[in-house]
């Protein structure tokens, strides 16, 4: 009977992940319209087995033989195609089925098979932060190309995604990018100079990741996400703009030209975008999760973000205005970056520094292709690990 | 030269009211975009002689005759039509170059030309707020039947228009309207009693005539602003909802079923929702303006308004469920208790008394025409006179 309706047909890149299970969730809750009909995942082959007992995909790929034959030993019954290693993932993004692919594996990872995906024709919903900052212009170009939409999972640009709906693209004024401003929205210099892992990892608002943790307390997180508007929305980098909100209510805004700012608020619950990109242009009814009580919240507020003590903002301003490679260099050298101070390698206001001098020594290469992106991301990992070996030798030769 | 653009014709109902003279404002800014062809106005000839030597419109109406021939003397040299009385403003309403008619003249006596105009198969923007509160049933069916837009102008319906522009009115899960609280919000039991002519006219947001500064401090004025959306936008009583919002700067919301809330901010001025009717679906470029900053509003504020304290929302509410006839006893008893009060005839926690006690009285008529509205409203104005006398008298007796 099910299979009689409509459905929409769901690929979904990084299914063991936290949008990937989202994801899952949803479609599990409304199963006459969506569908999942090939996974990608990593090393969860407990996950993963579960998901596709539940969802039965035509095609799955995991990370490697090893991971395919787990997963053949836990899922014996399973008659669907098991596919392994970045062909596997690429199996999934490609998959002749699928119209919508979400695209959620973490990292660089993500890049080729995403690329794939809008390449064979598929609608991307996209979740994968780096997709749009090391290759926006490739990625971007391509879909106009093959005319599919890039739909914004993450819930800013969700956001904005849909306060433009129905309003003529020509008449923005501008967009501005909520941020919650992290824990150390009220830290001075001294302060910052002091914070240790512990500190950095605790978010007010959303649960997540370390790195994406550490990110949203530097604002590069932010930095990222301007890289993302701009590739999005086709908007240059003086029409974005970031302003701290730390309710996270107000999830991001579009100004017109005549003064208007239409705004999308939420509870803080990624459901929210993810159903959005999976339906639209459609809404799911997610009468199960709380409403916004506006009253309950009592207040909202906004602040400028402070520039000076969060440089990563401007370094990703500076990455976007240079174009080309640095985009890509800048993630690279972050990731870096943030890795050594989880490791306590560094210190909390080396992140920023390190990205700086990685910047420095870098000559970005315009209208760069896949492998010039990536072996520009892999130059800035190699150039970043030595930066921070530097500042940490530096430090410990002065401690000494 | 200007003739040949296509310029989008506009007549006006109220042209010397402050709606009116924001508009010929907005049309003397975009002349390459509107033109004013027909003005209606009242006994403000001074200013009328002004607008009508600056726009040169084809057909100006004024009250009476005697209005008529001061026109002509301040403005000798003007050829086009002077009419008069009510016969005179419907020549406007339904002037055959018009395209679009911004109605806002006040009280009842918009209701018959605005009424002609949409017979007429002008879109209407609604500036007046008694179209809708008396005659909304009658009012959008007549809409409807001659496929004509109606157009908010007041800033909460004119955020809500906005805010469903792109989506799906089938998935709309409420609107919410913000009020400003008027300056009682604060105010207990007691110090409601207690309240004078002068503490009422104080309003802490927006600059409003007499009536409608009291209206706001009541909350009757949101309550008749519930009446015009459920015809507006077709929504029953239960999907409309109020939040008070005393920075006025979010101007109203709709919640769609995901839970999304999409919200129209703007800074409190009446040009923005003005300029959005005029020029639908363009936006106009009001760059002379300034933006909203929401880092420096700081914070915005949330609360749930108290329907104890300001009983007249619940009767609009409850005017609203009864139908047909109520809403126009409502409105129009309101008005006499408001004159009644601001001639310190009444006390100020009389006017919802007043409303109630009109309203028990009648028995609604479903489906009403025009002259049964206006009766309506005819009766429930005497009605209140007998009832605010009632009081006065019996407050005398007491004091004495």
């Amino acid at each position: 009977m099910r299979d009689a309706l409509p459905r929409r047909p769901i690929a979904i890149l990084g299914s063991t992940g936290s949008v990937g299970v989202s994801t899952l969730a949803l479609i599990e809750r409304f199963p006459e319209r969506f569908q999942a009909v090939a996974l990608a995942a990593g090393r969860n082959v407990a996950r993963l087995a579960e998901q596709v007992t539940w969802h039965a995909p035509e095609v799955v790929s995991v990370a490697d033989e090893r991971a395919a034959r787990e997963l053949h030993e836990r899922v014996p019954e399973f008659t669907g195609r098991v596919v392994a290693g970045p062909d596997g993932a690429r199996e999934v993004a490609t998959c002749a089925r699928a119209e919508v692919v979400i695209s959620a594996l973490v990292g660089a990872l993500g890049l080729a098979p995403t690329l794939a995906a809008v390449r064979a024709g598929k609608h991307v919903a996209l979740a994968n932060k780096e997709v749009l900052v090391v290759a926006g212009e490739l990625v971007t170009e391509v879909a106009r190309a093959h005319g599919v939409a890039l739909l914004p999972v993450d819930s800013e640009h969700n956001a904005i995604f849909q306060a433009l709906q129905g309003h003529n693209r020509a008449e923005v004024r501008r967009v501005v990018l909520t941020a919650s401003g992290g824990p150390f929205l009220h830290h001075d210099e001294a302060a910052l100079a002091g914070v240790t892992v512990a500190d950095a990892l605790r978010h007010p608002t959303w649960k997540m990741g370390p790195k994406i943790t550490i990110d949203s307390s530097t604002l590069m997180n932010k930095g990222l996400e301007v890289i993302e508007a701009r590739w999005l929305f086709d908007l240059p980098p003086e029409q974005i703009d970031i302003v701290i909100h730390p309710q996270s209510i107000v999830h991001s805004m579009v100004e017109y030209v005549d003064g208007s700012v239409i705004a999308q608020m939420a509870i803080p619950d990624m459901t929210i975008p993810i159903g959005y990109a999976l339906a639209h242009p459609a809404r799911l009814p997610l009468d199960y999760l709380p409403s916004l009580d506006l009253a309950a919240a009592g207040t909202l507020t906004f602040q400028r973000p402070d520039r000076r003590r969060f440089p990563c903002l401007d370094l990703a301003y500076r990455a976007l205005r240079a174009a080309g490679t640095m985009p890509a260099v800048l993630n690279a050298a972050n990731e870096v970056a943030v890795e050594r101070f989880l490791a306590e390698d560094i210190a909390y206001r080396d992140i920023p520094a390190v990205i700086a001098a990685v910047m420095d020594a870098h000559e970005p290469v315009p209208g760069a292709d896949l492998e010039t992106l990536l072996a520009a991301d892999r130059w800035a990992r190699a150039e970043a690990g030595v930066r921070a070996a530097d500042g940490s030798t530096r430090r410990a030769a002065t401690a000494s």
